[in-house]
């Protein structure tokens, strides 16, 4: 595997610390040792003896030590002979955090750097890139400082991400909101390694259930869709495409100088390669909740079970407008649900099981539905407001969910109470959300994803 | 304003206050303590002698000073007799929480209930309603404990729904993301007060700024158009209307025994009547925060400024979906703009300032932006992880905003460190958002609601 040092290297070099602790340099030193990474640490900075307790070395030559992985962050001009010293030393893995080149027009010493790659036979990431941050390993050249985006936790979603900024702030709102990642990269202008590249090597990492992806153009087409057509056999990939119209487009022009191409071209290949596709970052985390847990349903038919009426209402919308099939109770279990229901409740799809639904109501009707064979999913809405709800109810989503017959997800909207709940299910592998449609959502992606596999 | 005393009544009787600290009287008697209501309360209870250390009156009529607003939970046989006594002692203001009416068959008794209200000239809201939720009065009928449901601070979102289960779980998760409230009511069944009766009081109310409606049917859909049509002209009115597919519309029937009838029907009096539609409870309330809050644009050129480029990107292709028109930079400012601005910068629209962004580069932006007479509004990406960004971009914001010349929105995603800074920008009047699609929606509905005025 042969960006596996990227992510999982036992000594890493960090080039160019500077003793300004605001600096790049010194910012990702600060990452390894705040994060905890346990392989060996050098810095190197000619100019210092030693930057927080670690002796500085003048170069990468004078380490005695072997080194698998190089952090560059010396001024854009420096970063054709840092390369040429790494090579000596045999680090051929190399994140370059420098800017200054292709980006600002100096396209001259982009096109040496691409030299030495050829000639040293290396392997990149970037330049122009915030580069990896590894929830396992800690490997991070993040330089961005931790109180302003923190890091997540060890997870299983990874995101691959051109832009830096887009890529740090949707990772520091998924950390708050509780998603755990896998690895996070920011390859800035891919001189090298390249998207289709990353998710090749994240299709084969074990850590990673699924990938989520931003990407404004590809260089080479073929190659995204032959290595996406292969990845997504194994694990989902969850795509957004920046610059799907005429002026979007135009503006990816000026931001990564991707051609961007006619969005339905993408679109096209999205589908060939059972990309799912994503319309925006919120929903591409979303479907990632539901991807990174679930199982295989058996088909399409999901029910929808709620203790509030209008929820159901709009669920039951959602699946209309996003070709969700509702199953039907068959008989038996219809006879059996209408005999120990009250009579006011309709034994339909949506199942509303009104405001006094109990925990025990809910188990009841749980029950009927994991049993039915025309159920294949199940969206169950659970409003805890209603003093009727105990706490108990968390207990038997689980215990239901653990059956790992059906697919489940949970809609629960409200405050402190509701996320204390919600926290609890998805710590035992429930995916919740807030709105009945994002629920309906996550389900039809899910179904689309299998059915296309 | 014949509904006012729901709101302000500085008197309550509340109508079947259990012991049990669990029951419906009883929760509400403590919504009236711990809320903090400054009215004088009544208990009625004919079984007890105190409770929570009120006096507990066997009847109202045993009350002796004059009480303007009853609140009915006694067991649904018991109401007719309850109102008669509420209509002896000149309570002509009574919230029925009681439920066992139409909802679950017993239509006589809800005519019998309907001949008592027509007889005495009684105002109700209910019966089978939640109630209301005065943020400023802190009159409050919920009978769902506080810490189920947390009651909002007050603001200017009035918020109506029939349905209860959605009513209360959307303020307590509003509540949780920190929008304030002036009145919820969720009114049940209707007998008296509907939803226009509702509009209409809110279009007067000046704590209103913006009202919310999530409904699925309406009885009176001419009284509806005519009081919407009336009241939007003096606010804005956002609406969801559950049951739009046919599948949906099925299910609103057996919920609130709403006739949906044609969602296009619906959607011809939106227009009609200049109400805001909702695709989802996320977007009212995203709607909400930007009507609430800005001023009239002159028209509906937007300018994105943005320090991450795939955010200005999405950006841009929301706003070609949503319809939204770009600005165009005039030619003198555009000349102004190129002098000052690194020349990596395109003076164009989305004006990406880089990653490398600081407070200073956004300040030449917003004053050029605010002068131009070729924009109308603006949508300000800040993503806070890049380590250039100081936190006085806070206070440039907040002075640029108060200029109060041009609507304007701020897009930033992140955690604690963003959400320190948008919580701040929030207070001082910007509206933000966490998407760049929000923030365009959002100044999409903001220049349609002022141009169909």
């Amino acid at each position: 595997m042969h960006l596996d040092k990227f992510f999982n290297a036992q000594s890493t070099a960090i080039i160019g610390v500077s003793r300004d602790p605001n600096k790049v340099g010194h910012v990702i030193l600060r990452n390894f040792l705040d994060g905890g990474y346990n392989g060996k640490i050098f810095v190197v900075n000619p100019n210092a003896e030693s930057i927080e307790g670690y002796h500085s070395y003048k170069s990468v030559l004078d380490i005695q030590d072997e080194v698998e992985l190089a952090i560059v962050a010396v001024p854009a001009g420096f970063v054709p002979k840092v390369l040429e010293e790494c090579s000596k030393k045999k680090i051929k893995h190399i994140i370059i955090d420098s800017a200054g080149f292709k980006e600002v027009g100096n396209e001259v010493l982009e096109k040496r750097l691409e030299d030495v790659i050829k000639k040293h036979k290396l392997r990149i990431i970037g330049p122009n890139a915030l580069g990896v941050f590894d929830a396992y390993s800690k490997i991070d050249s993040l330089f961005l400082p931790r109180y302003r985006m923190s890091r997540p936790n060890e997870g299983s979603i990874s995101f691959v991400c051109q832009s830096g900024a887009i890529g740090s702030s949707v990772v520091d709102l998924a950390t708050a909101q509780g998603y755990g990642f896998a690895r996070f990269i920011s390859y800035g202008n891919a001189v090298d390694v390249d998207e289709s590249d990353l998710i090749e090597y994240l299709g084969n990492d074990s850590k990673t259930k699924v990938i989520c992806l931003y990407i404004e153009g590809v260089k080479n087409g073929k190659k995204f869709l032959e290595v996406c057509s292969k990845v997504s056999k194994k694990k989902p990939i969850i795509a957004i495409k920046g610059g799907v119209t005429e002026a979007g487009a135009k503006a990816t022009l000026s931001h990564t100088g991707a051609l961007a191409g006619s969005a339905d071209v993408y679109f096209g290949i999205f589908k060939q390669a059972n990309i799912i596709r994503a319309e925006t970052l919120e929903d591409m985390f979303e479907y990632a909740k539901i991807l990174e847990k679930s199982i295989k349903p058996k088909g399409g038919r999901v029910q929808i079970i709620t203790n509030g009426g209008g929820y159901g209402i709009l669920a039951t919308d959602s699946a209309a407008k996003d070709g969700v099939k509702l199953a039907e109770f068959s008989k038996d279990i219809a006879k059996e649900l209408r005999k120990k229901l009250p009579s006011i409740i309709n034994i339909s799809n949506p199942l509303d099981i009104v405001g006094d639904a109990t925990t025990e109501r809910y188990s009841m009707c749980l029950d009927a539905c994991m049993k039915d064979k025309n159920i294949d999913a199940l969206l169950v809405i659970v409003l805890v407001q209603t003093p009727l709800i105990a706490t108990d109810i968390v207990d038997l989503l689980v215990k239901t969910n653990n059956l790992k017959k059906k697919p489940m997800v949970v809609v629960s909207a409200g405050g402190e109470y509701t996320e204390t709940m919600r926290a609890k299910l998805e710590e035992n592998g429930i995916p919740t959300y807030t709105y009945p449609e994002d629920g309906i959502q996550a389900l039809s992606q899910l179904t689309r994803y299998y059915r296309n596999k």
